[in-house]
């Protein structure tokens, strides 16, 4: 009997688990799906305390969707890391603990923010350890991810309505000693040499198309399919789902979050949904599944913050000091594809990621009745819109959307100029925030908040400190993936 | 060993199934669980076709949230229901299609509304044959629900925009000859006479307390409680959830739709979310968990959609001619709790359900001016928002947010008021939208969309026809609940 025949015979799939393994033609204490930083990370920490480790990668190379990424960690509290305290900030952890459960929205995870605010300058220590090198140096223009090798940056909406009311501001985005930029796979290669150094048991091009229970629910271990075989593992100690998460599943998409459809670059290798799907098979409940990241890189240079952003009907609709994923969000829920940030020539510069976001010049004019006619606006509505906004700015006040005084000035220098951020037309990258509801120690649980024996899961495959677009701050999932994925690894070495 | 301890032993419960119960207390063909509009309409038809069937309702009585409805169901299309075309109405298959296309949002399941818009007008003549009556009358005026016992009204947004641009428009909402508004118990009696006349097994005070599987997955029937000893029921040819939603279950609303918490006044009776629990338990998909739909009842009289909503930033934010759902939906979307409803002298009319909904006047003037510092808006932002739609309306036209020219009129008589429509202060009643999936025969999906079987559910407990609070249109509910409840009645009996 051939495997593809084995396996139809069997019935088992990513969404049905496998109750009768024939054989186990591979025992471990603890079996990893998915070679990306939870799962490297996990696998560190489970190794590090002596269990036996097996990773299984579907694709041919570690990294993942992490290594996609700028690689930065949102970290801080306990005073600081030295580079925070370097550049003269002093980071409380209930600051940063009460900007991580604003920014995790309505159904922020307090028992995981916590737990994060609490050991995130200790997280800090552990990269380190494990080989990652950070440049002591400050960044503190609005940017979105270095292009040198520098460290600290803004990466949020610390400075931001209503953020800074809540939690004391403090830059937090802690980026790797890389030049350039796209650290994640400097991230990535300095975690996966730690995997290799620890004697981790690494199998590439190893897909995992099953998980197999026992007849009381408890979880075994999990199928492995490689060139063709399936490979029945038992996994004495638990298996961790680090697979990624769903939103390059664009069926999964529509099922769950039809808005992100409307981001047609979403950001993902595998991040099929496979390791959420495998978690349902078992009982695991998916939860926020409707909720996601989507942003558009339209600054630096940060001037154009003093700039407005208004729909097709005219109407501001956020403060524009916010993280760029913030008043991507907001965007994206008006109702319209047309938006445009208005800016006068003091404000405007050429966005730096303007050709490569597509963001183009949608209009200009000596005056806002030539800009609003050239958009095709409705008469009148963008011309009152600048006006009550310059009346408010010429005071050093925003009433309306509360946007910090540093970023106040009336928009009245002609030339004027409206930037072009359509959503059907520019770069807005998403992905996926939902996945399998688990304990800050990486179990996944059921819809009863159950723990299912023997499963765990961590990074976007699990949902953790991020959890709301439009609280979303780069280097959250990072800190989500490499901070929960080692909870799971220590955990399941017990 | 007594009941309780017999339980615990088994380790079964609405989350975890059954997997070897003890004995076979009861033996039936189909069980339904809950006796509302959906399990009432299952059990009709699988009676009807010859089953044998037994209803378990949690409660003492039948009825559940349907009897606490005003009755009314939305139908149409094949040229109009007599009532329709009574009134002057042709009602195309097609319209009622897209407009139920539209009205379910993003998430719309296109098989259900195919298959709801080609029997829509089959349904109606099933309900005459279960007793229910319709006197042939039209209410032309936009009402919430009759206090009198006539028939048809615009129950939905299908004369605004942008449904009237994709669907014709026509009124579908069906209340029953039924004095007085509430007529969903009187629906109720009618379903329930007709559950006992055809000598449906009726069982109160039963809870299902769990679901019975086979090693194999399949289900096998249901552990119901009553008096605090648990029966094991063997259904032979199904078991089917129609239990409610989980509006009722804060904790599951807290962790699916935490947005809804800010409507203080959910709509139901048990709907503490069971029957999706118990789906899940066996592998069945919950989707649509983040919707819901929320209202408040501020017209009539229909001349305030002559008015404009205005948030506490001044702006402007919907079409104001949508169904009181739509533009409730939108103002818990504007990020704040104030909300006005702004009218002048020719448009104020005390709201008809005012004092049980509260909402008061917020404030009066002579001008705009003297209404927008009553209201502590910021300077300006109430003024130009009036200026700017009453340039437009006195053309005619709303071009930012399209309200149709009917209701369009310049507002410019003084006194004017503005209508207090806070959030945390009115009656913004809300219900659930997220259920199991399944497919139009009531067949329970895993996430695979897989069907489970023996596996059924329908109404609140499914995600069916309404999936969107910006589209839900009244007597959607009713319309999903009472004909998917009859698809899955017919599939289990066959």
């Amino acid at each position: 009997m051939s495997a593809t025949t084995e396996t139809a015979a069997r019935g088992y799939s990513v969404t049905r688990p496998c109750r009768h393994p024939p054989r186990w033609d591979l025992e471990t204490d603890v079996a990893i799906i998915g070679f990306g930083a939870a799962g490297a990370s996990a696998a560190i920490e489970a190794a590090g305390a002596g269990a036996q480790v097996t990773l299984f990668e579907a694709t041919s190379g570690n990294g993942g969707t992490s290594a996609l990424s700028g690689g930065e960690i949102y970290m801080g509290g306990n005073g600081g890391t030295p580079i925070q305290i370097a550049a003269g900030f002093h980071d409380e952890t209930e600051a940063l603990y009460r900007y991580l459960l604003m920014a995790g929205g309505p159904n922020a995870d307090a028992a995981k923010v916590r737990l994060y605010a609490d050991l995130s300058r200790a997280h800090f220590d552990w990269l380190l350890a494990q080989g990652v090198e950070y440049k002591n140096s400050f960044i503190p223009q609005r940017i979105v991810e270095p292009d040198t090798d520098d460290c600290l940056i803004w990466s949020g909406s610390e400075e931001a309505w209503p953020f800074c009311e809540q939690a004391k501001p403090c830059p937090r985005g802690h980026t790797p000693k890389f030049m350039g930029m796209g650290a994640g796979r400097y991230l990535m290669d300095k975690l996966a040499a730690r995997v290799n150094a620890l004697g981790v048991d690494v199998r590439y091009d190893a897909r995992a198309v099953a998980l197999i229970t026992g007849d009381d629910g408890v979880v075994l271990g999990v199928v492995i399919r490689s060139a063709g075989q399936d490979a029945y593992v038992r996994a004495r100690k638990g298996v961790a789902l680090c697979a990624g998460g769903f939103v390059m599943n664009r069926a999964m998409v529509k099922q769950h979050a039809p808005w992100m459809l409307r981001s047609q670059h979403p950001i993902g290798t595998v991040d099929d949904g496979s390791g959420i799907l495998l978690g349902q098979s078992v009982g695991g409940q998916a939860i926020n599944m409707s909720e996601g990241f989507v942003t558009l890189p339209w600054y630096p240079p940060e001037s154009l913050i003093q700039g407005i952003f208004i729909n097709e009907r005219g109407q501001r609709y956020i403060n524009e000091d916010g993280y760029h994923g913030r008043t991507a969000h907001y965007g994206l829920r008006q109702g319209c594809t047309r938006l445009f940030s208005l800016q006068d020539s003091e404000t405007y510069g050429e966005p730096a990621f303007g050709p490569f976001a597509k963001i183009g010049i949608a209009a200009t004019g000596d005056t806002w009745e030539e800009v609003e006619k050239e958009l095709e606006l409705p008469a009148g509505a963008l011309v009152s819109t600048v006006a009550l906004y310059n009346q408010h700015a010429a005071r050093g006040e925003d009433p309306l959307f509360h946007k910090a005084r540093k970023w106040l000035k009336p928009l009245d220098q002609p030339p004027f100029v409206a930037l072009d951020c359509r959503i059907d037309v520019c770069f807005y990258p998403s992905f996926t925030l939902g996945g399998l509801d688990t304990l800050p120690t990486g179990e996944v649980l059921d819809a009863a908040r159950q723990p299912i024996p023997g499963l765990y899961a961590a990074g976007r495959t699990a949902c953790g400190l991020p959890r709301w677009g439009e609280g979303y701050s780069s280097g959250m999932s990072l800190a989500d993936a490499t901070f929960f994925g080692r909870q799971a690894g220590r955990r399941m070495a017990q």
